[in-house]
């Protein structure tokens, strides 16, 4: 037989539990033992808001395997051949001698655990921030199982009505969304203007501002948490702008990686978290870490990033399972995917954004498209706003901003195989993607969006995404807005606060002479096919000095002419 | 100016009018004539089944632009400055003059269309049986506009309650599904033994059988149609079985490129239509072709293939009006990728297959995975089916063929960006897909395939797929099967016709000693996650000669112990 290969695994939620049942079932050597400091094991944390929102009808589920057994000890050693001690809490690593000790919580009894190879996945813990009142009743964070279960407790006493959410990132617009769902009055702030700002930038934030509003969900961006009110349980909260009254405050500002353990064992830690090779090691080769302790490299910029994220998680679990089982095995790194549902939006990023692309050193340009996700003849059918971004010189993919009430989980999927792929827009373009209307329109959203781009870089139009036109406005630019939808539409859907003049696509060749030539003129429709059309046009005619409006009005979030009311 | 290019395009459906659109938008000097034999432009005739199933409320949203424009003559003068002759049949090309000829259908009168660039986008037309009454009324094909009227109208008709399909394919199922949402008794007879067999196989085909049964539509396999019955009108079909009585009977027995003019023009013509060079470009540099009248480079095999799809014929469009722009532009090929939905479940296949991988030249190895498309804790969360298709040496991601009733087309996509960009299963394993429990499991169904076809080639575990088990009963080998579910879920969900024995995963360790040792152990769960870890405890009791059933019972569509009716 072979010589056993004690493993001893720090932290058994995500990474932890992930490495442990992979390494059980590819190394029979391995003699495993989990080391987790909280109650529980494996549970499904990204499933936190659902719950508090409704839809996970049944709590169980996120403990329980899909064979409905509870991720426990007794789960683990059955059926993971894995000794997990909950209440175990890891307190020193000794390098030199291959041991962890750790502290039994429940009876302050320090044990030694010998290993041959350690896996740090210590996870991460939410940010508190340091305010008056933080620690009043009431007043929660959303991260371990036992945060929810309290959160789902209070939510069933009737006397919590309104709730503060505090951060409009990932978590915050889930867990806000899920109580708005679950009948509570809903207020976000957040220290950004926008919501979801970091992940698609203001100009789609607007549009979840919008969504949030349409749901009855009070939004205040660029406000400052200062204080939260209350004797014994919280009553409210105090920004730099306002009071607002609250029965229970959700404080979501962020995690950061848990490294105590790492630094005083001084393994090498990057800017943010724990530096590991592609093998997941740690600069002691007899350490692996994973999870949302570690930094990754983003297989884009080659830069390493912190990207905590479930997902990411297992990646990790499994590359460090293989390498101790000594089969070859690399993490190659993560392209920063994300996404969210608000209500009925969704929202999503992939890849690069403007900043880091131009940091990494590519020369970047973006290009904003609006398409249906299915074919307009279909049933909810549902525009989607794409905006890509690639390197002009080289052409390549580095990565796109999503949202839309369509689904756009499946364009971002794309992008992200794409940028795995290394592909260029030119091959994005042609990728055989699945049509049926049911599924996509022939030329898919991420085709089409590809397509744009293609034409923006080979400079057969010049276009403009609305945040540019809005800096327009704001520089006190001069420019004239050619809108070429029929009259109808623009009664019905409204129109821009500019100046412009209006000429239906199908009058345009007879009627150019009516647009005047010495301004800079903006062409505009819904979502941009006709806005094309317009500009090949508007070029027969002379015209040179224009640009049209990416995306078209359906892209455009930053309010209409006041006339316009309502059809 | 420029001097004027004098472009015909034959042919204004899909591929043509995409030509004539683009070319108008990018090449000012382009003087562009399409030529229609039919009475119709720019249809979607993608649109026709759901159409008939009542799902497209609007009809004109077929021949309508998105803003609400008939997409007729005057459409494309005024919106793609081209002169779109509708009744033009083209009957001859003269290359040497460099002209076309075409019969007005009006008037009988030829009129010649001199051409400085010619495009070729003749499509193709649907097989027509010979067999007697194919020409009876009340016996269609849903190929064109006129068709889909025509059935539509003769739906409305209080009489025609019972309809027969013939052929099984992609258009045959949709329009069963269609006719079958419209209210009619509906039968399928198709040639093969299963639904979408050249799609999906036989080993997914046995669950559209059974989802066309569950909904109420009769399907017989391997049947010939030998006649349709009737006087004036269809009553009825006679196939080599049966007869079978119909007030209206489709044929949808697949489609021919219409080659007559690119053969009298002596172009060249592969081994199923038209040849051209990845510019679209025909054996003479100034015809093009693209959409369903020429053949394409499958860019896995590189072998040429014929696929007529409305998206493959966009994308030509797209190509032919770039070349004639002379933009530098190339159709790089396609991955056979379809997808339609019958009822609750979706199917479809990107990439090569078993066979056509075979033929290439490849050394493919198959895996077939069962995972839900999103955590089972969250609504509606449904079990997709994935077979992954690989080459063994090189690793390289060959192909796909996903069944489910969850949401298989992003997989697809996945799967088909993935093959764009020559990803291996390792790399497709390390995609960064976009997760959160609405939209995925914290590892997508692609990657835990991917992580299943390593698995696989790596050695580290033995599986079969259903196929094989079945093929192992036929063939009359001798194993035991060894079911690791709970006798709860053997209840509920039933358990294979063979000698077996049960022993739950959580009791497999002390129990190991009751499985016989002299047979093969085929080990069986739900979804094949206990079945893994089952082998890796059979193997440390000593176990060689095992295997695991792939996708599990979850995947297994041969009919289950007659003793286990319901629960």
């Amino acid at each position: 037989m072979h010589d056993t290969i004690r493993v001893v695994i720090i932290g058994g939620v995500a990474c932890g539990a992930k490495t442990a049942a992979r390494l059980a079932r590819i190394c029979p050597q391995a003699d495993i033992t989990i080391l987790e400091r909280g109650d529980d094991l494996s549970y499904a944390n990204c499933g936190f808001p659902f719950l508090l929102g409704g839809e996970v009808i049944n709590k169980d589920s996120l403990t329980h395997t899909a064979f409905e057994v509870e991720r426990n000890s007794d789960y683990f050693e059955s059926y993971a051949l894995t000794k997990a001690l909950t209440g175990h809490e890891a307190m020193s690593i000794d390098r030199a001698s291959k041991n962890v000790t750790a502290r039994i919580k429940s009876t302050g009894e320090t044990v030694i655990f010998p290993y041959d190879k350690l896996v740090i996945s210590t996870g991460a813990s939410p940010i508190i921030p340091d305010i008056p009142g933080i620690k009043l009743k009431n007043v929660y964070t959303l991260w371990t199982l036992k945060d929810a279960l309290a959160i789902n407790s209070a939510l069933a006493s009737s006397n919590i009505n309104r709730a503060v959410v505090v951060g409009a990132g990932l978590v915050g617009m889930e867990t806000a969304e899920a109580l708005k769902n679950r009948g509570l009055e809903v207020t976000i702030i957040d220290a950004l203007p926008l919501p979801l700002s970091t992940i698609i930038g203001e100009e789609f934030g607007v549009f979840i501002e919008k969504e949030l509003e349409i749901n009855g969900v009070k939004f205040y961006g660029e406000e400052k948490l200062i204080e939260i009110q209350g004797s014994e349980r919280a009553t409210g909260v105090v920004t730099d702008k306002r009071e607002i009254e609250a029965d229970i405050v959700i404080v979501s500002v962020g995690v950061r990686p848990n490294l105590a353990l790492a630094e005083s064992a001084e393994l090498s830690i990057g800017e943010r978290a724990i530096l590991t090779d592609k093998c997941m090691r740690t600069s002691d080769p007899d350490i692996y870490a994973g999870g949302d302790s570690v930094e990754c490299l983003n297989s884009i910029s080659g830069k390493h990033v912190w990207q905590p994220m479930g997902s990411t998680a297992a990646r990790h679990g499994r590359v460090i399972a293989d390498n101790i089982a000594g089969l070859k095995s690399e993490f190659t790194g993560v392209a920063g995917t994300s996404i969210v549902r608000v209500f009925n939006y969704s929202a999503g990023k992939t890849g690069l954004t403007l900043k880091t692309a131009e940091e990494a050193g590519f020369h970047p340009i973006e290009m904003l498209t609006a398409n249906p996700d299915i074919p307009g003849f279909m049933p909810r059918s549902s525009f989607l706003m794409i905006k890509l971004l690639a390197d002009k010189e080289t052409r390549r993919l580095l990565g796109a901003q999503i949202i839309g009430t369509g689904r756009i989980d499946k364009r971002l999927d794309v992008i992200a195989t794409a940028i795995k792929g290394n592909l260029t827009i030119d091959s994005l373009s042609d990728v055989d993607l699945a049509y049926s209307p049911p599924f996509a329109t022939a030329l898919d959203p991420v085709t089409h969006a590809a397509n744009s781009m293609k034409n923006k870089m080979d400079g057969l139009i010049k276009s403009l995404p609305p945040s540019e036109l809005k800096s327009k406005e704001l520089r006190g630019d001069s420019f004239t807005i050619l809108d070429v939808r029929t009259s109808d539409e623009i009664k019905c859907f409204g129109k821009l606060k500019y100046n412009g003049i209006n000429i239906p696509l199908g009058e345009l060749n007879a009627r150019a002479g009516e647009i005047p030539k010495d301004k800079e003129i903006i062409i505009v429709c819904r979502s941009a096919i006709r806005a094309w059309i317009a500009y090949t046009i508007m070029l027969r005619h002379g015209f040179s000095n224009m640009a049209a409006l990416e995306g078209g009005m359906v892209s455009w979030g930053y309010g209409l002419d006041d006339y316009q009311v309502s059809p």
